[in-house]
């Protein structure tokens, strides 16, 4: 199980480009199971997803980038695209930091991972980081995919 | 690896109501990698199948009804609609013998796997099997998927 705490930024950091950055595009087939399309730089991945209590299962199979550009047009909703950036914190924490691009800009939302519930409750945000959006689903990838524009 | 040889059927046995059936219904998303949607009677999947000299994957993922219903617009081509009749022979082999449906009816093929090489070579058809289209890509699912009608 993955704990994060996730937040929205109003101001991006100034020394922003010291950082290395993956660039992310995917789009949803299907959303339950997740059937998804995914670019990674220049990797392409299928991924499915089941929801269920006991056995939740996840896979990332790959795709050729020819496969990956026959399936984009069979999408539901928006092709989400974004640049991640990648920034260190204290005590082996890192900022997923991603800058939404296309019709999603300008969004810009940080993600942090931790290793207990305790750690993330204890978390004390850097000054730069604004409203703690954890527990709203209006932030979802799934959720944004189907945003009306 | 499957060792199978295929025929057309020209006539079909007068005893077929006899035999366990599978309503079968692909479609396909993708072609190189395999992505399918898959149904079998109550059953829906998501396949893929990875070309590769080293390593073929193949992963067979539960689908909803709902979610294969909403993926069957997007497929490409031709939905395959068959009913699948298996009827056993002697020696342990087993005849898949698949009547299609719809836009691909009238059309019956059979199919039957073997252990090796040798015991495929050395079958004798039945009577009223036809034309031997083991090496014809033109009866691969997916070639018949993409048919003109």
């Amino acid at each position: 199980m993955e704990i994060e705490r996730k937040f929205l930024i109003d101001t991006l950091p100034e020394n922003l480009s010291d950082y290395p950055y993956h660039q992310l595009e995917q789009g949803y087939l299907c959303t339950e199971p997740v059937v998804r399309i995914r670019r990674e730089n220049d990797d392409y991945y299928l991924t499915y997803k089941s929801k269920g209590l006991m056995v939740r299962e996840e896979y990332n199979l790959p795709l050729t980038k020819e496969a990956y550009e026959h399936l984009l047009p069979k999408i539901d909703g928006i092709l989400i695209s974004k640049k991640r950036y990648l920034i260190p914190l204290l005590e082996n924490l890192t900022i997923e930091l991603d800058i939404f691009e296309g019709k999603l800009a300008p969004l810009y939302l940080a993600e942090v991972e931790f290793d207990s519930e305790e750690a993330a409750n204890a978390f004390i945000p850097p000054e730069w980081f604004g409203k703690d959006v954890t527990y709203s689903s209006e932030y979802h990838n799934i959720t944004l995919s189907r945003k009306k524009l």
